[in-house]
């Protein structure tokens, strides 16, 4: 947390409770950004083993947010936190939805492979989604470096490409809507790779929520709603 | 605020401040409340005027959305609350997020309306999305009153009906579906009608988190990941 520079703490256990809030939730991190690969390769893969092996994980992330939950509340109580200190438990209070809801996305990814594992050939557009998932799997894994390291800079520069994965499902979309109306046999597969491509551009946008919470530990300033979702 | 009995503080100023972001919240909800029934009315009877006006009201969510943010960050800091008063803060944090995110989908409502006031004639389905939509208002309205009197039976009894939409809007989907294959050439018209169900049945999971959040701040009990949703 070096660009936070946060004051030391007279009591050394209120350190170690801070210190084991934001390790939780790179714990945490670990884990969403684990099922989402995971459930990318199910998907694309056809590997329904895997598949269940993401929607059993789920509830570790689940039971993660309501912990670290508490543990904010714990901390607040207890340690009333001021400046920066209360900024990272609000920050932190809101980044765990955001990665609790990313685990949702993933666990749609790993049902989706489960349903389609009966079929004998892949759907159509595997390329695209995979592209896709490319990168939001980088745009995630960079949401979480910055988140680590407290680094301004590169949340701006990571949340500034919430507007290229828009962008690339917009037009992985239309050709999903072109292919089904020129082929209707094909709608439940088609529409299937849609609710992915869609869990997919979800994962960018909560991660793009995180790369503004990051801003407004470090700058105390509110960045939401501005500047990276305007471009 | 009555069944919650929050202690009355020595502090007039810090009890005046408790009660604006109550009431802030409250705002925030009627705002939101209306921006879904006015984006639902907006493409149920094919106003695109309307559409419009929600697209435009949407900035007033976000802003609402950090102003209440920052409300509550400064609440933390000058009074370094306890109990129940914490626990409110907490809660309202997150019920913000909820709240920011059903005028997201209620903007979506509003632009399918104005996308598809050039159409000629209704898509399928309309009476299947009225009465998905009328259902997801009730309970809207339902979770804002369990908020606003801070009443946990009426927030459980809300959130048990989030099941009934998802079946809803399950069989909705399947429906849509079906006529897509049939019917190919209203393919783009029926994945409209399907983003807007699926806008609606998000709102419903959004309402149900603030239901559960209700619950969290009276009982002091988290039950996100339990009972609500495992029925």
């Amino acid at each position: 947390m070096d660009n936070l520079n946060l004051p030391q703490h007279t009591s050394h256990r209120y350190n170690e409770e801070l210190e084991d809030v934001r390790n939780r939730v790179l714990q945490m991190g670990g884990l969403v950004e684990q099922q989402v690969t995971n459930g990318l390769k199910a998907l694309l893969e056809f590997d329904s083993e895997l598949g269940e092996q993401v929607l059993n994980a789920d509830h570790q992330i689940n039971a993660m947010e309501v912990e670290i939950d508490e543990l904010c509340t714990q901390v607040l109580a207890r340690r009333q936190p001021a400046a920066s200190d209360l900024r990272l438990v609000v920050m932190v209070i809101k980044t765990i939805t955001d990665l609790e809801r990313i685990g949702d996305e993933a666990e749609k990814l790993g049902r989706v492979s489960v349903s389609l594992s009966s079929q004998s050939r892949r759907p159509a557009y595997y390329a695209e989604l995979r592209h896709l998932g490319e990168h939001v799997k980088a745009v995630l894994r960079d949401t979480l470096d910055a988140f680590a390291r407290m680094d301004v800079d590169a949340a701006l520069r990571t949340a500034k490409q919430d507007g290229d994965i828009d962008r690339e499902y917009d037009s992985l979309s239309r050709l999903l809507i072109s292919h089904m109306m020129e082929d209707p046999r094909e709608v439940r597969n088609i529409l299937e790779v849609s609710w992915c491509a869609r869990a997919l551009e979800r994962i960018g946008d909560h991660a793009n929520n995180i790369c503004e919470y990051v801003v407004y530990l470090v700058h105390g300033k509110d960045i939401r709603h501005t500047q990276s979702r305007s471009e």
